[in-house]
C-alpha cells in the first residue's frame, strides 16, 4: 500500500486544480488582504468559519457514488465536522459525527442544526475511532487530517494565493494536525513554485518544533491556552514524513504576541480570527525582512465571545 | 449650472464603469459573504477600513492633471480623509485635511502617518469650510459627500454586487451623508436594474426618515450613541433630491438591535464592523421575506477597541 505521504508527493498540479473546481460551491475564494506588509489569507470568512470546509468538501466530492450510499462518518469535535456536515448537506448525504464528550455544547448544537447524527464517546473511545478509523457503522469514514482528499482540498488555498499575489515568497501556516500546512506546501511544489513554508506554533504546545529537534514525533506537554485550534500532544505518524519534508522552519509564538496579533487583526484588518490565525499573523509580522513578501494563513474565526471580550478589554 | 443631482441622474453606466476601473489599485473587490439569508458586502475589509477609499480615489483620479498641481484639500475628520490621503499618497500628491478640533487623536495621527498636512479649526470654522468649499489655500477642494466623483466611485460597489449575486432584490445601506446610498442606487439604475434601496438609520438620529416625513430636510436631534458613522443633524440640501428619489424606504434600527447585530457579525461572520455597518445588517436581517434576496452594505470597520470590548462583554 502506498503511504499517504508517497501518494501526496506524487500528486500532480491537476489533482489540486480538480479539487479547487470540485469545491467551488462549498468554499469562497477568500480575499488576500494586507496589514502593513503582511498578506492575510482570510480563511476565517469561509462558510462555518474555517478553511476546513475546503478539505471536507473535496474529500466527499472525490469519492465514487458507491462509497457514499451509506452516508459518511468522521471523528472530530470542531471545525472539520462542521465543514463536512455543511458539504454533506449540500449533497443530500447523511453524516455521522463521532465526538468526544468534552466537545463544546455550542459546537454540538451547530452540528445538530446542520442535520448531523452525533455520537459522543469518552475521550479514549473517541481517540480510538480517530486512530483506527473504525467507527462500527456502515458509512464511509473520512479522517479530519490524514486523508488525501482533505489535504488536496486544503491545497486550493495555495492555488488562490498564486493568482492573488504571484510574488509571495514565504507562507506562514498554523500547525494543527498539519493538513493545512501540507496541502498548501504540496500545491506550491506541484506548481513548481518555490516558497518558504513556515509552520507556526504557540509556546504552550510545540509538537512540530520538538519533532524536528528529535528527528521524529515525540510526546509533548500541552499547557492551557486560549489558542485552541493548534498544538497537540504529538505529530501524527502519517503526517510526519510530509511535515518533515515540506516545512522549512518552525516559529514558536508567545501567548502575549498571539494576543496582540488578535487585537491588531480586529482593530486594523477588521477580522475576528481564532487563536491559530493570530499565531500565524504574529509569526509573519515579526519575520525577518529577508524572507520577503509574505502571507499569513488566517485559518479560521471560531472563537468564544468571552475570549474576544477579554482580549479586547486588555488591549483597549 | 447643472445641479449635483441632475448631473448624477444623467450619468450613464459607462461613468460608473470608468470609476471602477480607475480605483482598481486603490480598493479591493470586497467579498459578498453570507450570514443566514443575508448577503454581507464587506467594505470593512477595504484599505483604511471603509468604502470611502472608493469615492476618494475616483474623485482624485477623474480630475485633470492641471487641477492637481497644487495638491488636494478636503474637510473631513474621519474615514473619508483617510481614504483620500491614501489615494493621494499612491499618486504622489500633496493633501491638506481640514479637521474639527473635536476629531479623535487616533484619526489625526493616522492622517499624519499617511503624509497629510492637517489644519484644525473650531467646529463652526470647520463647518464653514465644509459648507462653502472655501479653505483659503491653493489646492483643489474635494467634498467628502456631495461630489460627483465621490458618488460615482461609491457606485462601484453596486457593479460588484451585480456580478457577485445577480439576483439581489433589496440593498440595505446605512445613511451618513448619503453618498454611499446615492452612488449604489444610481449605479443600479444606470444598469437598468430595479432593486429596492433601503436607507438605514439608528434611532438616536433619523434625519432621512424625518426629511421624508416632512417632504424636505429638517433639523433633527442627535442623541449620544456608539454608532457614529451615520446620523447627522440634517440631510444636506445637495443630497436631498438624490435621496428623496432613490431611497425606497427607511428602516430605523434600535440601539439594542444594532448591538446584537455587531456581535453576530463578529461571532458568526468573523467581521468587525463600525456602527453603521451593524445598523445595515440589523435592518436586513429583520426585513420582510417578501423583500427577497438582500444584501447589507457593511460600510466600514473603524471602531474603538473599548467599544468592541464593551459590546462583546455584554453578549458573552
Amino acid at each position: 500500500v502506498t503511504s499517504l505521504a508517497d501518494q501526496l508527493f506524487a500528486a500532480p498540479l491537476g489533482d489540486f486544480r480538480r479539487a479547487a473546481r470540485r469545491i467551488r460551491g462549498d468554499a469562497i475564494v477568500s480575499p488576500l488582504l494586507k496589514l502593513d506588509y503582511t498578506g492575510l489569507k482570510a480563511e476565517c470568512l469561509q462558510p462555518m468559519g474555517s478553511f476546513k470546509v475546503r478539505g471536507a468538501a473535496n474529500a466527499i466530492a472525490s469519492l465514487p457514488a458507491s462509497l457514499l450510499e451509506n452516508g459518511i462518518v468522521t471523528a472530530s469535535a470542531g471545525n472539520f465536522a462542521q465543514g463536512l456536515a455543511l458539504a454533506a448537506r449540500r449533497r443530500g448525504l447523511a453524516i455521522t459525527v463521532h465526538a468526544p464528550d468534552t466537545a463544546a455544547t455550542s459546537k454540538i448544537a451547530s452540528l445538530d442544526q446542520l442535520g448531523a447524527t452525533i455520537v459522543t464517546h469518552d475521550f479514549a473511545g473517541w481517540w480510538r475511532i480517530l486512530s483506527t478509523r473504525e467507527a462500527g457503522g456502515a458509512g464511509h469514514f473520512i479522517h479530519p487530517v490524514a486523508e488525501a482528499g482533505v489535504i488536496l482540498g486544503n491545497g486550493s488555498i495555495a492555488l488562490e494565493i498564486m493568482r492573488q499575489d504571484p510574488d509571495i515568497e514565504t507562507v506562514f501556516v498554523p500547525i494543527g494536525g498539519g493538513g493545512l500546512c501540507a496541502g498548501i506546501a504540496l500545491a506550491f511544489r506541484a506548481a513548481g513554485r518555490r516558497v518558504r513554508i513556515i509552520g507556526c506554533e504557540i509556546e504552550t504546545s510545540t509538537p512540530l518544533a520538538q519533532a524536528r529537534a528529535a528527528g521524529q514525533p515525540v510526546e509533548v506537554d500541552r499547557g492551557p491556552s486560549w489558542v485552541d485550534g493548534i498544538g497537540g500532544r504529538r505529530v501524527l505518524d502519517d503526517m510526519w514524513p510530509l511535515l518533515n519534508t515540506l516545512v522549512d522552519d518552525v516559529v514558536v509564538v508567545s501567548t502575549a504576541d498571539a494576543e496582540a496579533a488578535f487585537c491588531r487583526l480586529a482593530r486594523e484588518a477588521h477580522l475576528v480570527v481564532e487563536g491559530a490565525g493570530a499565531v500565524a499573523f504574529a509569526a509573519a509580522s515579526a519575520a525577518p525582512t529577508s524572507w520577503g513578501r509574505s502571507v499569513a494563513v488566517l485559518s479560521g474565526g471560531n472563537i468564544d465571545a468571552a475570549v474576544i471580550a477579554r482580549l479586547m478589554t486588555k488591549s483597549a
